[in-house]
């Protein structure tokens, strides 16, 4: 483990995590694997019974996907100045050909030794199964497990263009997906804390939010804070894209104390170091860089080595040009120096650093749109193919690669950006930024997103990296993250419906259950956020015991549509109604009277 | 005009509006008819110059679809106590056959006489232009006015599935589209401040916000006060749903101060006439109710005409039954009776009212799905086939007709929606609520529903009425409507750029611009929601000389993506670079020392 330094500046206080708690009526609860050091963490929901009205009976517990780490299991005891429990060290420690570094600060950090290849995608390939993989599958299953005997389960086929979701996950179908490119486990050696998730367009589709300071915004101790806050919400990975100062030590205190996987955009640290000026890059500087990432545990990298120089006259008749920080970095540098950009020259060398700590690329698109304008235009795709190009290297070297993609995106517009990404480059995962939907709602962009979010994630998109409220105007702070993450939990999840992912529709089922029953806490514990959930519930009926009332403040005690539905239902058990049915329906007729007396 | 009474509960103040102001930069501004007295109200948006730094020069002035009606003209007094201005007051006036009624209190109304159609569809078929139809082709071609010699007029081609938008809208056309019953202008004669808008997949996509007290909640001032908030921020019509005391004069002050078309349901007042008990509703009863909202002025009628006898079983195994509170109240009522449906019985004698007031049908869909697990089924689909049968008896009245649609529905089932909308009712306008794609974000259905509304707009749907963060949970305050009216502005104009609405993405191509250039109030007073979008942008720059600055707080000032492509920019003008080229990429290289030495 990394030592703490005890001087650092803004130090991470205990009680900045006070606000973070487990979620209503849940209990932290692990799946094992086939061996005792894999425990795969769920949320367990429990659910109060059926009132009589609706027929009695219990509610069966439901199993949720839990990002939110060992900070929601009350046996921890959170400690940010140690970090997690390495999870992942055993695992790593028996793998062939690993060796530890010795570099004074990164004292405990290993490799893979020369000539060794220790990438998942490596031993996918010849065919071994490693415990990320069997944590994964267990991992995905979570939707359909407990549940096979209930009525929960009924869901809508889906549309999943292609993709194919088997019914359930197993180790040797997540082993197959990764040997294939359709699916990366980032998981850096150096990631010991790491709980394994897969991002491929056959599992659940998963979101990333964005932390970061900048030099005008933020200290370490708000960064650390909006990860745990991230995850509890739903996170599945967490970039760090810090620019301003102490960038070294805020990504140091990130990955020690993330159960998630951390993406970084190394280009930026490396422009840190030539104080601002892109023209002063090189790929010494940058190959350091990596370097230093790489011993620290960041498990991806968004590389933007697609910029080539020939592309950059493209972006010149565009409204917004060139939005990506770090495509307009190496564009700056490319012109000036009059030369290809060094991140594709140097993939291959790149490749060679990321194979041995099993850092996943993904791929940066330096020339996405940044408005409706320019979406889908020769800049952009023309990016894509070499991408798609860069993939297929990468892959030689047994190293994990998912595609960054748009930005600004008109609807109609959507569907050709996910098809070309598959056809471009051969099915690689890809990872979108949206897409925003229009450009005219600055404040509000969380949504004009996260309507593009869930259409890209329907047609494949494998992960959906977030955009808050502030996109556009400033940084996200904490309660901006929580924004973000719950309009891609709902994107994610309509995605996941869509496509019929098996059980996706449990949850849903199980929710509208409680809200027909008026099991309004059950309503509330099963929610993405429990929290606002009953808050606005509160705002009109604050007792207690409106919790069990049977009807809500929109149209009072007097008159309820959910309980004259009750009625009917009760009607028809009673005279044997099941469905639609001509001769009840004149059975019904001569009992009208009798239902009349009922007086419903 | 209605005669106001002083002594009505809780009056509204004039200074409840307070917070209700015009745009920043904006000003209210009217384009001329053929008329004196048709003056279509916009709102122009002027900007500021481009900075040096990109060229310079002047930007247009953006013209913008104004629903905020005459609150928002500087020379107009507000008096909720006497109602707007009688706009249409010539133009009903002028019409053949309309006789006053003299029933006490409405002694100001007025209705066709017996005999005489003065509906919009009936002019439409005998190929008469009212002034209804100029008013609003002129209104619809806002987006492309003003603006035929701008580069802010390029925008990708849409997808409108069938639907057949012109460059320019025409009186002529509005008048064929109404014909054809592809839309409807909803237009009580008795509602004369009433600014005329259209409904048809032809035209912009428009959005609804329901308002209303509930006996728990509210008074007359908040829901006049939620009306002039709703229309600020967007809203095209408004509904009243008041269920609790005074139902009345809540609709009456909301009629007068309208230019909005204001809908209701009818039977939820009436229900409020049998102490709320639906078993002793009767055709008698509603009818009356009928005409009392006809003569104050109602636009369009929520009727749930299709809830038929036969298709009640047809919800009995549902997750969430009968969640319309229209349609249980009427399924209570058939199955308690066991007579069918007295508004699908009565039919023809509900049309012969709505066509002497002029009141638009908006078919009800009492049997939508209150739940993902519910979407697309038997019974939604088989009283939309009943709603289409009615269409057509409304029709032979010249009755106008819109159909309202679900609901609860995740994405891959959305698109039969519409499909079968349109054809099972004849291309009728569809007037959808969401639909929500997962049922499992309660306090956040504004975002859940804003994804399935965008991509319904887009696939024709001509109406979105809006779902705020409080379904499920209570009823919408002032905040509440402001975040379900800015989700739903989103979401219709992400489908009016995704039909390829003509001009829809000049807005965009403006803000982007402005965006890009770092003219940060510009980029605030062309969106959705200016005080939101400087407010955030604020919070880490308050000072008002960031208007002006380069760059925001997201990067810093010492690098800036925006900037460094404006870098770029400047270079490949300078050298005659437009857009890729070899032999300038070759000339490039030459001067690639050239390029640094500028230092860029």
């Amino acid at each position: 483990m990394i030592a703490y330094k005890n001087d650092i500046e803004d130090p991470v206080e205990r009680n900045t995590l006070s606000s973070v708690n487990n979620f209503p009526n849940s209990e932290k609860h692990y799946a094992m694997g086939t061996r005792d050091d894999i425990r795969v963490p769920m949320r367990i929901v429990t659910q109060s019974d059926s009132h009589k009205d609706f027929g009695g009976g219990k509610n069966p517990s439901i199993s949720l996907y839990d990002t939110s780490g060992p900070y929601s299991d009350p046996s921890y005891k959170i400690d940010l100045n140690n970090g997690l429990p390495l999870l992942r060290k055993p695992w790593i420690k028996e793998r062939d050909g690993i060796e530890r570094i010795d570099r004074g600060q990164n004292n405990g950090s290993c490799r893979g030794k020369k000539g060794n290849n220790i990438t998942q995608l490596h031993y996918a390939k010849k065919g071994i199964i490693t415990p990320e993989m069997e944590f994964v599958a267990i991992r995905e299953n979570q939707n359909i497990d407990n549940l096979n005997d209930s009525n929960l389960l009924d869901q809508h086929s889906g549309n999943s263009f292609g993709a194919h979701i088997p019914s359930k996950i197993t180790p040797e179908f997540v082993r197959d997906e990764i040997a294939g490119g359709r699916a990366i486990i980032p998981s850096n050696v150096n990631h010991p804390e790491l709980e394994p998730m897969i991002i491929g367009r056959n599992f659940l589709v998963k979101i990333n939010a964005n932390i970061g300071n900048s030099i005008v915004t933020s200290s370490i101790s708000k960064e650390v804070e909006k990860l745990v806050w991230a995850i509890h919400w739903g996170a599945d990975t967490v970039m760090d894209l810090s620019t301003g100062k102490h960038i070294h030590q805020t990504r140091e205190w990130i990955i020690r104390n993330s159960p998630v996987p951390i993406g970084t955009v190394p280009i930026y640290q490396a422009l840190e170091k030539v104080n601002g000026d892109p023209t002063k890059l090189s790929w010494e500087i940058f190959r350091d860089t990596l370097i230093e990432q790489a011993e620290q545990g960041v498990d991806y990298f968004t590389i933007h080595a697609g910029v080539l120089l020939r592309y950059i006259p493209l972006t010149v008749n565009r409204v917004t040009g060139i939005v990506s920080r770090g495509g307009s970095i190496m564009a700056k540098w490319c012109l000036t120096h009059h030369t290809e950009n060094f991140l594709y020259t140097h993939f291959e060398d790149i490749c060679e650093i990321m194979k041995i700590y099993d850092i996943s690329f993904s791929l940066g698109d330096g020339l996405r749109p940044g408005s409706i304008a320019d979406a889908n235009d020769a800049a952009q795709f023309s990016e894509l193919k070499t991408l798609g190009k860069l993939t297929k290297t990468a892959w030689k070297h047994d190293v994990q690669v998912m595609i960054e993609g748009p930005g600004h995106v008109p609807m109609q517009l959507i569907k050709e950006n996910m098809d070309k990404e598959l056809n471009d480059c051969f099915e690689a995962p890809f990872y979108t930024l949206g897409p925003l939907t229009t450009d005219i709602a600055p404040g509000y962009d969380h949504i004009t997103s996260s309507i593009g979010a869930a259409m890209i994630g329907w047609y494949g998109c494998a992960m959906l990296c977030y955009v808050t409220p502030k996109e556009h105007l400033g940084l996200p702070n904490k309660d901006d993250v929580r924004k973000g993450v719950l309009a891609y939990k709902i994107a994610a999840h309509a995605a996941d419906l869509a496509k019929g992912h098996p059980g996706a529709q449990i949850r849903d089922n199980a929710l509208s259950k409680a809200r027909f029953e008026f099991r309004w806490n059950d309503q509330f514990n099963l929610s993405l956020d429990p929290e606002c959930a009953r808050e606005y519930h509160d705002e009109t009926l604050p007792k207690e015991s409106s919790k069990v009332a049977h009807f809500c403040s929109m149209c009072g005690p007097k008159f309820c549509s959910m309980s004259i539905t009750q009625d009917i239902r009760d009607y028809a058990r009673q005279h044997g109604i099941t469905d639609y049915n001509d001769a009840m329906l004149s059975g019904m007729k001569e009992k009208a009277g009798e239902f009349a007396e009922l007086s419903l």
